[in-house]
């Protein structure tokens, strides 16, 4: 006999395809659920990348059968009129679930206002009180990137307990809290930033590496291990198109396994949001 | 001339001198404070190491010149009487800070019982809450073991922003809150725990180990780096004594400086408590 020997090509992780299945599967669910669901997000301020945002929510919603109320406070209200209109949206029964556009104007105070959110509408998961529910294990739902990568590694039975896991970019919405995830989930974590020494040392040694640096190609082939898995959670823009973290063309030449942006955990972090509030609002209704 | 060559011996970080310095400081602001402060400790159990604890705060508490309001509620009380209980404890005003003595009976839910204490009275930080406001940057205090280490390493000038700290346990008491810490102060961080297959691979890489495993001897001299900054934050009982991680003979040989266990960690994490109440105190005052 020959030896036969061949390359094992990347398998890209489909965050995509995850996402539509997990929509599919929620619409089932709100469909039977026989009460209304709405989604209030709070914008301030004119973002054209905000108002993208805002477009591919108000799609899903209304493909899934959730309404959307949108909050447009004045982009000259302070932080107090912003709390008070705040008051009012959270006691409106109808608003299932709340979501505060990011980043609020200069010179509002971002945690404060989040903070008036209160847990069982915190879809997005950005309250002290639900991280500080999520930091004691205690959280029904998980903040929204967080369930989406698990998602995507549990959907391709990709275990995580027992690996390391490099983090890069300790950045409140995508790093710090996947790093609670892992940290909580009894895996050995590194978070790595922008002033580590030589990062390539560290994540030379990650059996899983997430990217959320929000910096172009800085996850090349040579920083990583042979049989790598490498979620890029990076979004950054270039040219108008949203690029990730990571290097494709040499990075598949060495990883195992990759989620790529597009189509990885984007996707599935809009999903992740819907179940969320699904989730809260059938624990409300028991 | 000939060469002179000589070993540099290791630098104990003094916690106990440090921790007297804090005590000696904070008798003073509340000689100068103007209002009664009082302690209310929750002790379910007869754990002799618990009565030990309680007896320890109660001498530092009256040296400092705060009262201490013992609550001890039947071993045969239900976490929601427990809760019950606790709401009276709460709203007393005379209580400016709690502090809920671990570990309580089997059986208990930990963490809800925890929830209780108010973050304007949670001394220890350990509801939800208030580790929410931790790891949202808004909480006016450290919890006790964070701001123990902090103030042990700013009194030696010994900067940890741009080092490589390993975190040796992930437990909720030592490891998570000090990752967390670290993390938010920009520093490159890895949290190994006993899953982690070649421990010894992280530890000889960092610049500072904290260890709060509470396995007596693992940190040996092998396993770090020449000149390495080791924080013992770990505590186990043998033949009746308090020893830590670390085999201080080896150890001394190969580390810069060296948090000893007993006289570094332990007699600051008992400063910080009573430092938090006054802080909280200060800032209800005002």
């Amino acid at each position: 006999m020959r030896p036969y020997c061949y390359i094992l090509p990347m398998i890209i992780l489909d965050g995509r395809a995850l996402a539509e299945k997990i929509k599919e599967d929620l619409k089932k669910t709100i469909a039977a659920y026989g009460r209304g669901l709405r989604l209030a997000i709070v914008v301030m301020g004119e973002d054209p990348s905000t108002q993208a945002f805002i477009r591919q929510k108000r799609r899903i919603a209304e493909h899934l059968g959730i309404a959307v109320s949108l909050v447009t406070p004045p982009a000259s209200a302070s932080t107090s009129a912003l709390r008070k209109m705040l008051s009012d949206v959270v006691h409106d029964t109808k608003n299932t679930g709340i979501v505060i556009q990011l980043p609020l104007p200069e010179g509002i105070n971002t945690q404060y206002v989040l903070n008036a959110v209160p847990p069982e509408k915190d879809v997005d998961m950005l309250s002290a009180r639900s991280l500080g529910n999520f930091v004691t294990g205690k959280s029904p739902i998980l903040p929204p990137v967080v369930g989406g990568v698990k998602a995507l590694l549990d959907e391709y039975k990709l275990s995580y307990a027992n690996k390391h896991i490099v983090i890069v970019g300790a950045g409140k919405l995508v790093g710090r809290p996947l790093t609670l995830f892992f940290i909580n989930a009894g895996a050995t974590v590194t978070v790595i930033n922008e002033k580590t020494p030589s990062p390539e040392e560290f994540t030379r040694k990650a059996d899983i590496i997430v990217s959320g640096a929000g910096r172009p190609g800085i996850i090349t082939g040579d920083r990583i291990k042979e049989g790598a898995i490498v979620i890029d959670a990076g979004t950054s823009e270039s040219e108008g198109r949203v690029v990730g973290d990571v290097d494709f063309a040499s990075v598949s030449h060495k990883a195992e396994y990759l989620s790529p942006v597009p189509g990885g955990v984007g996707p599935l972090t809009v999903a992740l949001l819907f179940q969320n509030l699904v989730t809260l609002a059938q624990r409300k209704k028991k």
